[in-house]
């Protein structure tokens, strides 16, 4: 009696202890809450009784930790550390270096498979005891192998028999932060940058660390610290040592800072007259640059440099190529083992005949010219990270030169912070197309992990969503871009569903209704918002600056602005129909592809209704096989409506996961989904009642009408916010 | 034996349950950890078994959800609600009209005492049983009440005999966020500002409410939502059902909002010609426009006005006065029980004589001319927010109009985010200060709680140095701004050394060693920021624009300010000596005090060393009593020293905590300090320099000689941060 009393008390005071604090966001999909399956929950006590870290260097240390507080969550108990496996249930983890139990396992082949990076976890016996192990070839890879254990008993697996094998196939996986040294994010909406360059590096914050943390979780390996828009400043000492601080931070998990070069730092704080990369002076004065960075970040990854686009400096400025001035940096990173990854995307400063054009007219020639420590870097697409664009021909034109794939993980042309689009969907789509580059199934994955063209080195740059906003990217479910970006980064053949069913149940719950629904929603999400944006091929609708909200109107000759950056450029919209052509009858930006893709979206009867405006100005009421049959401006107005209507439907899912979830992220989301509803109206209103001024159509009556004039819309204005803009008057 | 090994079972699991977060801050001081003083705890746990709170009013489950989540966590168990006390140690909260019980406790007279918002917190006996009483006249007495008695246990203090009454001094108690649309703040250095006016009113924030919960626990009752710089645009409909959501969300805490009235909003927004205070039309705007706000915030609190200053717009563009401005709101606002604030802090277009001397010149003579619910706000000295200044002569000087202070929260000249220094001392300092307006004892405290003058009306604002920072205030010692404010709001004669004592208990740990070395530094750091900044009387020798950092060499005829904002019109340095001459054979700012004031300050011989060179032109070798007799450069020198030496013995201190409280914060701290420390050299060294090119006399050797030449100084860039500014080199 007095043992129940005192058992009851002791539940009292324990689970009341500390208040609880409401779920923000910001554990992530590491939240390890305790596993409520009572049948796993039992399997996994049984399995997991004690914990053996062969080794103690900072990253071994990093995966003891992220077991013990994982464990602790999903158990419920602390699971204790042991010099060895003395009883059935050891997790053991490490590398033959470290632990000679692992190097006695006999995992030398399986290892081998692995690579540097890769790990193993398997149910094996160790001394007659039942145990498993999480082993790899480096420390980093046995800390990739700890956060995968734990993946396993968030989503609620079975150990029994376990038996993974994984290697990254992708080598440099980076996340490309614009941040400012201000603090300022270029298209980000998730608050200040995470670098508190003011108080670096004297002062820390725990963020870095949970950052790391979390990239390492999904194998992130790499940080691009800076603004590819950059400022010299962060080449000079003071700012290199805040660097410094950083990268000692990430060091333990495996990420590696990189920073951005501005082409122009020699002479704006190097005192030098030119910065032709053909000039000894400059030369040398970046060598002694990079020298004095691998000093003090002996581990320092490379640059990211944007030149010669949108007014950055660049070697054409010196009548030099794009080649010339990646291999000044190649060739004074290499004896460090770093690397530049030249950015492809550039805007000349003539307006072109087509724009998406100019990457390929400017990159292709030099293919071959790099150095083997140089990178190409490729958006996914030809024009500018749109909610659905064709893959970039570039990724069929380089077999001699590196390719990296850049992709926007911040949602600049996608509803930014607020609207609810899983790009897991978007990257998979790219990654799956066929460049025929070697002939069919030479998909973009398959050039950019280098298994196509047998490129040596590998990489991929996703534009981070990441600020100091408390849950990381400014929504709940924008974390699951982050998320998915670099689980496709370490596999980019892995399916985007089952990369959202991992996310939901770590980082929402197991609750096997609930993930089936809103795996369905997220899946349907990225559809859902090009069909009320920029339907059946149409991009760069937005408004301008901010590209937040409609603005197909902007454009013209009373606009000041180049025409390539307005939409009436990029939508050709007039009293015949819509679209850009692209064949050969109009820019031909359609040569740039292999003859079977030039083929098939060439020929109005053959290309798909996700390219048809991308490629082809269509009658406002032609009929095509990509229009379902239906006049082309039924099928635009069905889409828009399309894109409204999924989004209702998001949010009638979404409200039948009350209860299922916390109560604040359940608000927070449905917050937002209301303001997601709010606004596909407005793009669908804004864009339908303007094309019909060229159309002349009526909106059928089955359709929902516009709840204004178009003169309404026009008159919207989006001041930029700090951070985002923000629209008065959206209907 | 399976009893006991439940129970253990139990406690692995539930102590583990929730992975402990890192400590950052963000509680504040509302943190209810578990008690550790077991006789303490056995107190509380015999007299707090349940808790019976009359009444279902927001305001009242507020207290309700408040007392529960903090007795949970302070006693480790929840306190069961229940309808009427029915053993000892009921915890009763309402009031007589919320509750049978209470009304029958023959609390009236207690009561009476307390008004509309005092509250009376006392042991007592209801039915025989022994109880504790939370009444009040009002729900949101009974609110701050709770406050009142969770803080009894969190500072460990007795419940014997518990006899507690307290009635605010001041009514309004207002913080003023100078918050712009775009969510940057000015002067702000703790991130974007909390209003997301991009998602409101759609989506709500849990940190809103906390913002809320915090200020009620310290009896703030209003907060002025947006800058005094103005933007019209927060008075469009649109922003106005914005400001109505956050109004919902503050209410049930006692919070009612305000905002600020920009000038000119009737031709901005209005599509009027003018906005002369004097025009029928403009005067009917304001009421409608007054009136349509109204209907949405039935509470909505009034106005701040900054009007001619600093280039705002104003009554004087109309040749009309500031109480004409003042009196057209206020009658506006009257029937709605609404008040204005309007700002004394005015800046002319022309350079005045001597800047200090402006606001009184101005505002003296409209005493008497503003309506009964106008306020004039005054800040705190006759500068700006200085680390000291002398008290406003205007606190001396309008007897028949009600003054509000206005206090910087932020530290906009005293370090801003980084540098440790707790403001209570100040805002003691400033509130004790003696105007001598009716004799000795009129202090500044008994001015603006009414009782000199006996003003019907009272009113205080600081200017809130709270953002999105996780920790609220950008660094962890900010907070304890915040809450001194708000205690010394509610009591302007309270000890800023028993306010730090309740919020180190709260805030960080009751373990006495920590309280009383951590509480003895924080009230030695006020005087350390004035000796390393600005010590002897010394003002505003910041560098220009963003106040961070020393440059007292900026001024003079190059220089492309007004020459009042430029440090060298403020500290008159030259071949004979240092400070500004106010006395009468100066510019006799001085005549605006008392005459025993004049006559004390006047003086060389007598004048306090703490305002010597705000009144006085000190040559560099004379010897007064304010410099205890040494030659003032000797002086000077050594209070520059004395300002670096104090913060290493705050370093002292603090690393001397280690263990006491949580890694994260004891770290966060300790690296501020060495910033902290960093900058108080520099600050003294190119001050000393600097001064020393006037003086020709050396640095004695017993000092630390300046790290560097002034030449060195005079060089250090301080680009503008996004929120704060951060300076390259930095000795």
């Amino acid at each position: 009696m007095r043992m129940k009393r005192a058992l009851i008390t002791l539940w009292l005071v324990l689970s009341a202890a500390a208040p609880a604090r409401a779920e923000d966001g910001y554990d992530l999909w590491l939240r390890y809450r305790p596993v409520t399956d009572a049948a796993r929950l039992a399997e996994y006590r049984a399995a997991v009784t004690q914990l053996v870290v062969d080794g103690d260097s900072p990253t071994l240390r990093a995966a003891r930790d992220e077991l013990r507080t994982g464990l602790r969550g999903l158990l419920g108990a602390d699971v204790p550390l042991s010099a060895s496996a003395t009883r059935d249930g050891a997790v053991i983890v490490g590398t033959p270096a470290s632990s000679r139990t692992i190097g006695a396992l006999g995992l030398g082949d399986a290892l081998r498979a692995v690579g540097r990076e890769g790990y193993v976890v398997r149910a094996t016996r160790v001394g007659g005891r039942r145990a498993i192990v999480v082993a790899a070839n480096s420390d980093v890879g046995a800390l990739y192998g700890a956060f995968r254990f734990l993946r396993q008993l968030q989503t609620y697996g079975t150990l029994a028999n376990l038996a993974v094998a994984s290697a990254p196939k992708i080598q440099l996986r980076l996340l490309n932060h614009w941040d400012n040294l201000n603090r300022s994010v270029e298209r980000g909406y998730a608050g200040h940058s995470l670098w508190a360059w003011d108080t670096l590096p004297d002062a820390s914050n725990p963020r870095y660390r949970d950052y790391a943390r979390a990239n390492a979780s999904i194998g992130i390996n790499g940080a691009v610290l800076t603004n590819v828009n950059a400022n010299a400043r962060i080449l000079t000492p003071e700012y290199l040592a805040k660097v410094a601080a950083l990268a000692n931070v990430f060091r333990p998990y495996g990420v590696r800072v990189y920073l951005t070069a501005r082409f122009s730092a020699p002479i704006e704080i190097g005192g030098l007259k030119t910065a032709d990369p053909l000039d000894p002076a400059v030369r040398a004065w970046w060598k002694a640059k990079i020298d004095s960075i691998y000093a003090l970040i002996p581990d320092f990854g490379g640059f990211t440099v944007k030149a010669n686009s949108e007014g950055q400096p660049g070697p054409q400025d010196y009548h030099r190529t794009h080649a010339d001035g990646a291999n000044m940096f190649a060739e004074a990173l290499a004896p460090h083992g770093g690397v530049v990854m030249w950015r492809a995307f550039v805007y000349s400063n003539e307006v072109p005949v087509d724009r998406v054009k100019q990457a390929y007219t400017e990159f292709k020639p030099l293919d071959g010219q790099f150095r083997d420590n140089a990178f190409v870097q490729v958006k996914n697409g030809p024009l500018d990270f749109q909610p659905r664009e064709p893959f970039s021909p570039l990724f069929g034109a380089m077999p001699k030169t590196p390719l990296m794939m850049e992709f926007q993980v911040t949602k600049e042309y996608l509803g930014q912070d607020t609207h609810l689009v899983y790009l897991g969907q978007e990257f998979e789509e790219v990654l799956r197309s066929d460049t025929w580059a070697k002939g069919k199934g030479s998909t973009v994955a398959k050039v950019i992990d280098g298994s196509l063209h047998g490129y040596a080195r590998t990489g991929i740059a996703g534009v981070s969503n990441i600020g100091d906003d408390r849950n990381w990217t400014g929504s709940q479910f924008n974390q699951a871009n982050w998320y998915a970006y670099g689980r496709l980064a370490w596999d980019p053949e892995m399916s985007a569903s089952d990369i959202a069913d991992d996310w939901l149940r770590m980082t929402f719950t197991n609750d096997p209704s609930f993930v089936r629904a809103v795996k369905a929603m997220m899946k349907t999400s990225r559809e859902a918002v090009v069909n009320y944006m920029t339907p059946l091929g149409l991009a760069h609708i937005m408004a301008t600056g901010h590209h937040y909200g409609p603005g197909p109107w902007v454009g013209g000759p009373n606009t000041r602005m180049r025409a390539d950056q307005t939409p009436t450029y990029f939508h050709r919209a007039d009293s015949l129909g819509l679209g850009f052509d692209r064949t050969a009858t109009g820019s031909n930006a359609l040569e740039q592809y292999a003859p079977p893709i030039r083929a098939r979206w060439g020929n109005q009867r053959t290309v798909p209704d996700s390219v048809l405006l991308w490629f082809h100005h269509v009658g406002w009421t032609e009929r095509l096989p990509a229009t379902h049959g239906r006049p082309l401006w039924d099928e635009l107005v069905a889409r828009y409506n399309a894109g409204v209507d999924s989004v209702r439907a998001m949010q009638r899912t979404w409200d039948a996961q009350r209860g299922k979830v916390d109560d604040e992220r359940f608000r927070d989301v449905q917050s937002f989904l209301a303001i997601q509803e709010k606004e596909a109206r407005w793009w669908r209103d804004a864009a339908l009642t303007y094309f019909q001024s060229f159309s002349h159509l009526p909106i059928p009556a089955r359709y929902e009408q516009p709840a204004h004039p178009l003169q309404y819309y026009l008159q919207v204005r989006c001041p930029a916010n700090r951070d985002k803009p923000r629209c008065d008057n959206v209907p």
